[in-house]
């Protein structure tokens, strides 16, 4: 299924994610969440980009949608890997453990695959923070007639930062390897700040532009 | 195109959206944000219907599956009407005001094109509170092996009631019916408080259930 998620229709999409189907989950849900977050800034850069009221900031508006329809592709493929190393870590638990050695290579498979769904979200939550960063630098000159769509960007990547970060937060206590937990953890810690610090900006300066 | 949104596959939908088209923008973009926060209420209400461990909350969460199908049929309803809104008020500008009675009807149907596109991004915010509703009520008693997708389903819908909400504050200001603005600027205040609250304790009990 994975391949083929972002041809499905929307309808489609809604119908299996609220089936009991465990995928799409949350952690790839947050993914086409932040895909639609994206979309918003793209728009406004393209509004931007569109309006000879902003040519002065033309290549700055070109870069943005440049920079974002990547971070939309990236999120696609990042949706489909997040389906997959949910999918191998739930295999691993089917691997036989009757030898010493089958249980050796499992207990690593096991340790490998929970490595590989801690990972795969943190890269989805990275790219969140990339659209929020977007979304705060056009926050300042982009098109005013549709600078609240600046802000739905902003909002709706940051909401998919937390709730992916979920599935960071269900796989870390299973890694045995400390040091990489307390990387993960770490990292965490950034993207959470640093979210919250440029949707607030990116907000203020809409809010303010919107006339208060 | 209004009516076959949820027809497009999620490629074609982002990429209208991010594209310099107008619709779909913010406020619709958060309804669909808002129908895949809901699919995970419901996704949890049907792992949790399934298991046999959870036959004593059977019909509530049968019931949790119905009302938030029937949300998510709402909000495919309420995104249309939201871009028919936005085409209408559009469509207003271009009305003739060249003698008295032209102005005058122009000027009437300014007003009401602008209540109508404040009222429907309003009720989709109320639907996605009614979503953070639900899902602080399954954060009770869903399934535990996906009860961080309670989570994602609160986060992702407040988060559309919050970006949605720029839509109707765009609109606020050109009303001049004072009556109106305050009922909406109240029912405003209680959608953010609730909103805040349901998914405060939604949130504290997922984060307890994952261990802490």
């Amino acid at each position: 299924m994975a391949q083929q998620v972002y041809e499905m229709t929307l309808n489609d999409f809604i119908e299996i994610a609220a089936s009991k189907s465990h995928t799409p989950g949350g952690g790839n849900v947050s993914a086409v969440v932040a895909t639609l977050g994206a979309s918003m800034v793209a728009m406004v850069g393209n509004l931007t980009l569109a309006n000879k009221k902003y040519e002065e900031h033309k290549d700055q508006a070109q870069g943005c949608v440049d920079r974002v329809m990547g971070m939309i592709a990236k999120l696609k493929d990042l949706t489909v890997k997040d389906m997959e190393a949910f999918d191998a870590y739930m295999g691993v638990f089917k691997m036989p453990k009757d030898t010493d050695e089958e249980k050796a290579a499992r207990k690593q498979a096991m340790e490998d695959a929970a490595k590989q769904a801690t990972l795969v979200p943190l890269e989805i939550c990275k790219t969140c923070l990339d659209i929020v960063d977007e979304a705060d630098a056009l926050s300042k000159y982009g098109n005013l007639m549709a600078i609240s769509d600046v802000g739905v960007g902003a909002m709706v990547a940051e909401a998919a930062l937390r709730s992916c970060m979920l599935s960071v937060d269900i796989n870390v206590p299973s890694i045995k390897d400390q040091d990489f937990v307390r990387d993960v953890l770490a990292e965490k810690a950034r993207l959470f700040t640093q979210a919250e610090k440029l949707r607030t900006l990116a907000m203020a300066r809409v809010i303010e532009k919107m006339g208060g």
